[in-house]
């Protein structure tokens, strides 16, 4: 609750990554981890770690400290909140550590303010696209000038961590779908997260009066698109797990008298394996070309971006269930369809894990609630599974 | 070719409604009717009139003289010049007249500046909406102002006409589609000009996170509006000479990972008879009942204009026919899909035919094209459609 009154307001919460808000956060993360004993230090992208126990390989444990804006109190902030108490319970029960445990609260996840979702996770996991420190945001500020107002050199990459580093990373969250609730079960272990692959479709037909021009003569882009659309929802409901959305649309002209010359949509697609997204893409664009052949409409589809599944740790899924099972807990396991800070470490080679928390309302908005006997069971889970990695 | 310099730039003109350019139009017009010996006047809704012969109702001829922005040489100007050179061509042939004659070049048509298409005519006929006067354009210029700045009283009303000052109503105009170019003939005769529905639909699904809702758990307004949008060109496509259109459509949120939870589009829906428009109109919202009850949508239709179809006079397309007949023509009979300022006159009672002068590339556009055999043609089909009626 202290954390949520950084940027706050009732309910709602709004701290973007990279922001003097996300840097209060950080700071009164940093002071918890400080005031338990570790050694804190924020690094070049802006992720804040604190390291309790001695020399090696570290095991990771954390999320993310940013929000969207207006968004709730427990996305991201549920698992740091987690993973601290988590830390705290081991030390109070004076468990000696193997390894070290590293807590970290990741920056900027939502990408809400420059575009790049994952940053301080990106960052520390040598994941970041090309030049990422000159994108700016809205008001031209570039995350290399947001980066030195907040004290940084301005050079992301600097944050970087070597594989050796780490032994395990795990990331308690809320799960943002409704599956936890619907089943009634307060913890679940991630299973994967979801492959992505964004699109924008561009349907050009001819543009004419809308009174004049008989059925059977129209060159329609938008009722091209509209069947388009049901043909990518119907590939995504016939294959498990899988998603595919549009979520903008738009025509030219924008007129209520004239049939649409153009069409464009945007595409996302997701699913548990990388080769469900490629299976529901591969319907979708077949359908796309029959239709536009049928319709005498050129369409083209641009991928804009193709995140690949990454499958969590079988052995740390195995760590996750047992101390689930010792809270009392029968946790399922299921993919996200959501993208993680998980991924970014799943991608570069380290053994990871995510455990899920319950979550009403869903995320990304003021009525998104986890209750305090799940996350209490949570954060005890976590501390159990820890004990098994660095105990 | 002198009135398309009025607003124009190489083939393309922008004349609208109730503006300098259109005053100045109508000064031209007035001026050539003047010329060949008529009384000429212009009514408080910015019409032009030239009245040949001696007292009684008169056969009215003519069509607008205004354009839509970025607009052609030929809609409406072609029908106004016609109706000058055919009456000039019976003068000159010395036909006595046993109906005075009056051309009129009709103001605002397009209603592009301020809302109200079919502006002059409506006004001559009784057939304004209420309060028209008050309508304002984008920079809060009314109606009533942009009249008196002309040198009007402001009162569009005063316009109106007796239904007993008017034995018929001709208008030649081209033809806004293409069908007299498919069929490879110069002119055809109206049967009727086609009902017109206008109509929004507000669907209201739920707004979802694209990756972490089920396929099976959405309430997808977009998804749910492609299949509506599909389930209206089946309905128009089924019905004879009927056309349904989606020309505008927007979503909210924008984002293309978020299911959108609302999407608003319009529909034109238009038949020769009403009874097609309202089949048409039946289908679509059973269709869209039974769509919105399977997906969990709240979906309402809005009827923002219902104009109701307007069958041309029986024997005035005879008469015309014949005319045809006397050039060459074997002129088919076809509805118009486009409204005209015919329709407020057959609404009013007055017997109204049109003439269609075949058009290539359309209408509303520069590359609209009537070529000159066609129009020398239709001017001396009204010529001989005039004598009949008129001499």
């Amino acid at each position: 609750m202290a954390l949520a009154r950084i940027g706050g307001r009732g309910p709602s919460v709004t701290r973007l990554g990279l922001t003097r808000e996300e840097e209060a956060a950080r700071e009164l993360v940093g002071g918890w981890l400080a005031a338990r004993g570790a050694r804190v230090w924020t690094d070049a992208a802006g992720n804040v770690y604190g390291r309790f126990g001695g020399d090696g390989p570290a095991v990771l444990v954390g999320s993310h400290i940013d929000s969207v804006p207006q968004g709730g109190r427990f996305d991201g902030a549920l698992g740091v909140c987690c993973a601290v108490e988590a830390v705290e319970t081991l030390l109070e029960a004076g468990v000696a550590l193997r390894h070290p445990i590293e807590v970290v609260g990741w920056t900027d996840e939502e990408g809400v303010r420059f575009g790049i979702g994952l940053f301080g996770s990106a960052a520390a996991f040598g994941r970041l696209p090309p030049k990422a420190a000159e994108r700016r945001d809205a008001s031209g500020v570039s995350i290399a000038e947001a980066l030195r107002a907040l004290g940084r050199s301005g050079d992301p990459t600097e944050a970087r961590r070597s594989k050796d580093e780490l032994v395990a990373y795990l990331e308690p969250h809320i799960e943002q779908g409704p599956r936890l609730a619907d089943r009634g079960v307060a913890l679940g272990v991630v299973s994967s997260i979801v492959g992505i692959a964004h699109g924008r479709v561009t349907v050009r037909g001819r543009q004419d009066h809308a009174g004049t021009t008989a059925m059977g003569d129209r060159r329609d882009a938008l009722a091209g698109a509209a069947q388009m659309m049901a043909a990518l929802e119907a590939a995504a409901g016939h294959r498990r797990d899988a998603v595919g959305t549009v979520g903008e649309i738009s025509v030219r002209p924008v007129a209520k008298n004239v049939v649409p010359g153009e069409c464009v949509f945007s595409i996302d697609v997701r699913a548990p394996d990388d080769r469900g997204v490629d299976v529901v893409l591969r319907q979708f664009k077949q359908a796309m070309r029959l239709i536009s052949d049928v319709r005498g409409l050129r369409t083209s589809l641009d991928l804009l971006a193709q995140v690949p599944a990454a499958p969590l740790d079988d052995g740390l899924r195995g760590v996750l269930r047992r101390a689930c099972a010792a809270v009392g807990i029968d946790a399922p396991e299921l993919p996200s369809g959501a993208g993680h800070d998980a991924q970014n470490a799943a991608h570069a080679g380290i053994p990871t894990g995510m455990l899920f928390i319950r979550s009403h309302g869903g995320s990304h908005s003021p009525r998104e609630y986890a209750a305090p006997e799940d996350y209490a069971l949570g954060a005890t889970a976590l501390a159990i599974a820890l004990r098994e990695l660095a105990g």
